[in-house]
């Protein structure tokens, strides 16, 4: 996620300058034939791409609000991970309860252990997420977080994360897991019959943020469209110099560079925003809330604040 | 779905050739009579088609919104599915307690036949929702999958399957199926009565799930949308010709073909994209859901990964 | 709801053919008088009524939005009258449970009463929404669907179905009979107090169901806004014929009449959609989803398929 | 709610006729100072208003769009107000059971109090949200409905309601009396401690549909967004009779008037609409609906249908 | 939250004088380098930029409806928060029940605290959202709100103060106690096990209220949005004076600035709007809905009337 308000030039033109070029080059190109050769070709009146201008448009406005959609549910879903990451742990705290006093030390291990293997299922299912998939985008990008189940190992004993990193989809093993404790605790007396099904809700509520995740990351903003947006965009300002030449002279070079720039622009800032678990700087940023669940999560279990992890990492104006 | 960012020429000309075929003729035909027959029947001013120009692009953008409502829905239907399918199987795991060490493996059976009745049911889903209705279009398509009931038999006792494929409604039938087995489980005192109810409560998420989908399938996009947002394309595109042909001379042919191609293609875009559950390249990816979800479950159930059916195949850049 | 793709010619000219006329003789007219009589009144420059158009279009496209938010919210109500119904009797079936062997017969005879009543339930509400409100249009209409109680009848013994036909409400009177069969299976020990709770809850679900459908049945699309859209549509396609007076000539009458025609279908697309609930050929397919509600249920009561009612009836390209 | 098809030109006028005096003057101002004063300060060329146009065309469309969903959701609170209070009567009458038969009576009489209480609420809460707020419009209106508590005291014992007007928030306090007495029948032992739970649930939906309903009453469309909408029009409409006078001449007056119509009309479209309960002639038709509750519920009550209140009350093509 | 219907000229020249005065000298520079010096360098037509416009006018109707949609999703939450407190007071009230006579007074007394802490718990989440963020516009403002911790202290015992001001989190740590409190109640049998559930359960609303708040304050409307509208919209109106220059003389100083003026008031409005938590005069009225909770609340607990805290400040226009 950016945070910073004003972009840097250098990372508008990081990703613009290939089609920027063209356009400088098409338009160069256009104003040196007209001028030089009186090359008559390109002489077309204005009111022929001013149905394509607005029809462009109303599709690139299209683009950019589902893109934005995306992005934004992705964050819904990542907030509902932090509301009931902290219900969840109030409830471990408040709902397993022990048969008699002596069960005191065992059901406070066990708190801890499913607050820490929850811990561990909000990193794995973020690691999960930037996976690389075949079919998205392998674009070399400025900025990158890392991105390994490493995160996981400390909230984890060591056997159950050698089985863990070696499941075909490791989040949902440990929701596999925390279920079965819950099915432990029932049947040890912790838990009564009601309080089990209350807290076998909560875990289908993190199998709907999981498998909601996957959704967009699965799924991309249909090619249909976000091919021919590309392509509208390219067919619209590749008629612009040739709208401009006969009236503007040398400034069809600026103005249809300028009027190309806007159009390519809301064309990219849509394809950067669709698609929020990249690992990328335009990522819902799942590190950041990572942190934040965990620092929740072991201030409920009443751990001491020094040993929290450092929040808000600003780096280059991007929170990851 | 289709995976591949850039469609193939080839893709594009299938759907669109006759179209564009028709403007090619068309503008061709007006330039010839405007030229050599000095017929001045078609020196319409541009500002006639203006309005109309804005009118019709507002209309696709909004048919074009709605298509995509739909497949997004019906991805997010799919979505749901997988989240209740993996969350179904820990209920099935941790909910159906033996009463006595000796009903343990009889449990753990009915454990294997609720989890798989349930993929049964996730296959036949999809086979029901890819036939082909009266009422939806009988093109010819380029790219095809399977579809057939025999994809739940694996998961299905012999008898239960013959009933279930000569229902009237055979995923409902799995349902009351399912249904009836935890009536069993309760009178056998496998679960309890708020469990019971619990599970139950899930079985309607598969109901939803079901009808949802069905919706989707059965109600396409008002037919007086996409027939009035065809008709109108074919009209505006139409007087294209006419208006470009006083000032462009035959640069009319080009020109009027680009602009009619990009407003035949918005409207094509919604067309394809309006019903996801066609059997065509761009149907909802209910294939490779099916797979994950079959995975899944039975990573669950503790299978060995070297069973498992293989994930992901793309061919063509599509997804089914 | 039409299904067929293409609109018959007939169709639309019958809802159109007034407007079209009104059309026909004002462009004609104002070329008569602009060129046998010199009347130069009409000769308007076009930028005049651009911002005019822009603003319409916008308008419009705002109107059919919101018509087709109705049309399909229509829709998704009753898909989840499909969804619970299969719910309610799969609940009917598993959840009311004998005390004794004795009576099994009784409670299978509860059984057949409480789905069937719910068939009689669906039936209801479908005849209930489609009579005439006295602020609805009472246009003549193409194609209309028999409307009456007697559908329910078959579903219901007479005395009931008696007293039902006379309530000011006879849908919500069906829901309070299902509520007190529940409350006496549950005095007769057949549903436990959770169980109770339960189906009650699938009744309140109905309750939303024809609470729903009755709110956008009794409130029009605000009247504000249909009223000025069309008069809007009015004020600018009377403009058009003078505005192209001046260079246009003959050729005034077709194209003011073409650009007119696109205005005021999409003014009518709306008008049409807006009321899913009134008997006519855009309607909600009523009759259909309960002839498919009846025969799911009656299946899942293990009736005989041959006895179901036919599906599917598409006349005229129309399912009712 | 208005119900008439067409507006009444009085209606109209009633509503625009400073702003329309404002134009008309405007108009005649800018021609009499062009044609007998040759002031060719006016002489601006259409252009530079075409994309004030179009963005002040966009704007109203998002502010229409506002305006609209308001009054929309504010109707479906109202909906959800129909549903539930069918829910709560047949939960109160089937949930609420005497432990002996000699505490029939005193059952039955509590189920009278709680259900006509609820109706005392639903007209208690449309008079809490007609009232006038202080930083609400003050506009002279043509039509309104009565609006007092004492539509809630038939439903009340008299020290009740005594009570009950005193109060800061008197809806409020009916659902605090209606908890108390579901506390009571739970210590009665008349409801289970599950069914006491679900029908309290009921309650929350009350409080719901309270909050919902002032949340819309408290907080308007956000005042940046009326104001500008507004002043946009102001300047659009200004800049046009300058603009069209050049070409025009007289003809400037009508047109000029004609689309600054157009643009007021759909100013006032979105500001008469998007305050859904100020008591005037668009509001939401609680008082209708409040008549459909009371009518409902006491049939649910089995009381006598000719005491019902009558229904539909239409007057001047308005319901309340 | 601004309810003043006009604003303040002041107000708008506060927030807009910057940009203004570079419009104004902009246009001015123009003016006079083409009138006096014959620059013929500015000499644009006028079509150049008629699709920019379009586009521009596209984008920031997009970026204002999102804008919107924060604001006006901040305002459910808080509703919500309405909602849920009342619920919550009813409940404690009427379901924490003590086991005997002699614990009545221990009881209430426990009622008082939880509602108080909730009183609490909703002044300290207004707090914790109104703090400044590191990301966050540090913009001088032209009103703001006290913000501390203080406005928690009266309801909380002095020692649960201390603690939860050290806290990194708050408004959690009061939900954490809240819900320490229910298993205390559930321990000493003043709530049943179900009873015990259902109030968890609203605690979960609590905290999904904190969590969305939370969500839209820490994560801004994508900078990628914000910035290019602000790029695109100095890019247009820089350009605009060079298209006026060539035939509006004089007069294209004051209509350059004007339509200026729109188009960055259209860009102001959305940024002003999209962060509703910033202690700033468009903020979401959480103080004033802080007092109705109290009030409500205190009257729900039968307190006195005269001692309730004042309600609907109005100061300069503005409710905070």
């Amino acid at each position: 996620m950016i945070v910073r308000r004003n972009l840097k030039f250098k990372l508008i033109l990081f990703y613009t300058w290939k089609q920027l070029l063209y356009y400088i080059l098409l338009s160069t190109t256009v104003f040196i034939l007209h001028e030089y050769y009186q090359v008559v070709f390109f002489d077309i009146p204005s009111y022929t791409i001013a149905a394509l201008g607005t029809a462009v448009a109303i599709f690139l406005g299209f683009k950019n609000d589902h893109a934005y959609d995306r992005w934004w549910e992705a964050r819904k879903i990542w907030g509902l991970m932090v509301n009931y990451s902290r219900a969840w742990t109030r409830q471990v705290i408040t709902m397993i309860i022990p048969q008699s006093p002596e069960e005191e030390t065992e059901v406070q291990r066990l708190h801890t252990i499913m607050v820490y293997r929850h811990i561990a299922f909000v990193n794995a299912l973020r690691v999960f997420l930037r996976r690389r998939l075949p079919y998205n985008p392998d674009q070399k990008e400025l900025f990158q977080d890392e991105n390994t189940y490493r995160d996981a190992q400390p909230f984890l004993d060591r056997s159950e994360y050698d089985t863990f990193k070696n499941k075909d989809n490791p989040p949902n093993f440990l929701l596999q897991k925390q279920g079965e404790d819950l099915k432990m605790a029932y049947q040890r007396g912790w838990l009564s019959d009601y309080r089990f099904v209350k807290m076998e809700e909560t875990l289908v509520d993190f199998n709907d943020i999981q498998g909601m995740s996957e959704r967009i990351k699965n799924t991309p903003l249909p090619r249909q469209y976000t091919f021919f947006s590309r392509a509208f965009v390219i067919i619209h300002c590749t008629l612009l110099p040739m709208v401009f030449i006969s009236e503007l002279g040398w400034k069809t070079i600026p103005i249809s560079v300028i009027v190309s720039f806007v159009f390519l622009s809301l064309d990219l800032i849509g394809e950067r925003t669709e698609d929020p678990f990249e690992n990328r700087l335009e990522d819902t940023p799942m590190t950041s809330l990572s942190t934040t669940i965990e620092t929740n999560l072991r201030e409920q279990l009443n751990e001491d604040k020094s040993s929290f992890p450092e929040k808000y990492k600003i780096e280059n104006g991007i929170v990851f």
